[in-house]
């Protein structure tokens, strides 16, 4: 299935955008898995299970399980196999290289992890880019602008009148020939989120930066979602995953991101009215 | 050591300012090594063996090792523990993100592989980059001017008057507040090579591009090097170690980074006197 078509099935099925970010770090384990062998895949199933009904994608960053070496990599494929299927899960790995290079990472991301979607960097251009959309089924999230305070230094720099990450929304526009692209907006950038979707017609936009880097959620629904309140994917990591660090941890999880999809729900139905 | 006179003083040891890029490929393996059991480190074992004397660093771009999965990983650790002391080893990973998952890159990269350098991509700004110049011992890549043709979509945008590169090289120079701070320039770009180094003082350039890619090696040393003929590191990959599939692939790397060698020495020469 078309990436596209699959995320706005698996976001109608599930009636959520939220996407809970598993940025798992083995130093922040709680106390409760002391005992586990693995206890970040042990982790990491425990929130799976306790969220899987309420979310429409799993985002894993790569830094994290990279951190851990070799376990991290493990890590990373058990945690895949616990997802069910339908829901997306995106390698956010933001990686940009030349041509040859970039095919090798798409072929690590969605062949070797099995990703159902990446992020990806564009300051290296288009052959670092399209490697990662040739496969219809795989959506391919391009930075456009990020939720950190370095976002400043360059993707607002002004060209020819507008900042910079405008064009990279006109040249990912231009690259979507699969509709499988993507861009990233931060949740912190409410009114840079209302002109992305301006610009980018249905493409998804995974909007990360809620909870934890305090995103404005409201914005998140209305200004990042399309015309039918959908293809928005609206990422908190950092907020649910370590809502508890005592043994209910994962029903504290659950708690936090049902909390989430309903308001996020409340907004899309005021929206929508 | 600082990692600005770690470079200078390998260069001035091995009087080479050559770099080797291990962008080793399973699927382009020399059939002496089809009976070996672990054929990829065993080809870089072998290059490296016929190399380190006329070497500065090596290169490994972590995209072809990410691609092999798991074995890819456990490859590049044992090639790093080939590399010879005082020889610099790059992690040309191009890594970019938030601050806090920048940190989880870094670590990865000089704890866990114990890398001397990385390339990191500018994209995300300052909180991403500053992360991996913490340690004083470690050289930071920044992307700015790329080899690939992809490099003319956003590197050459106009931000007033100046093309993107030149705002990635001032901020660049602002964050060198512990000389460990290098810039990436293709050598298919002589010309902005000439200009990003009048601008980037004695910074350290990656010049990657030579070889396969086309680069022109006259121009990546006369426009590349500082005032003393150094601070270049000029990387070749594919032109080097896949001279020969032959049995004798190693002793035809070794030609051919002698012949890349001797032609760098040879302009250096033509330009200090």
């Amino acid at each position: 299935m078309n990436f596209s078509h699959h995320l706005r099935s698996i976001q109608r099925t599930s009636g959520s955008l939220l996407c809970i970010g598993l940025d798992t770090d083995p130093r922040r384990m709680p106390r409760i898995l002391a005992g586990s062998r693995d206890a970040a895949t042990e982790f990491n199933r425990r929130i799976i299970d306790a969220t899987h009904d309420l979310v429409c994608a799993y985002k894993l960053n790569l830094a994290f399980y990279e951190a851990m070496g070799e376990p991290g990599r493990r890590c990373l494929k058990k945690t895949l196999a616990e997802i069910p299927d339908g829901i997306i899960s995106i390698g956010d790995a933001k990686r940009g290289d030349i041509g040859n290079s970039a095919e090798s990472y798409a072929s690590s991301l969605f062949d070797d992890y099995r990703f159902t979607a990446c992020t990806v960097s564009p300051y290296m251009g288009e052959d670092s880019v399209v490697p990662f959309l040739r496969n219809t089924e795989r959506g391919v999230f391009i930075l456009a602008v990020t939720s950190n305070p370095g976002a400043k230094d360059f993707q607002y720099l002004n060209v020819r009148g507008r900042p910079l990450y405008e064009q990279v929304i006109a040249k990912s526009r231009r690259w979507n020939t699969k509709k499988n692209c993507g861009l990233v907006v931060g949740a912190t950038r409410p009114k840079e989120l209302r002109r992305v979707r301006e610009l980018a017609g249905n493409m998804p936009i995974l909007i990360p930066g809620i909870g934890a880097q305090g995103g404005d959620l409201r914005s998140a629904v209305r200004f990042g979602t399309d015309g039918r309140g959908e293809m928005a994917i609206i990422n908190a990591s950092r907020s649910v995953i370590y809502a508890s660090s005592g043994g209910d941890f994962a029903g504290a999880a659950r708690s936090e991101a049902m909390k989430l999809r309903d308001e996020i729900t409340r907004h899309r139905e005021k929206l929508l009215m």
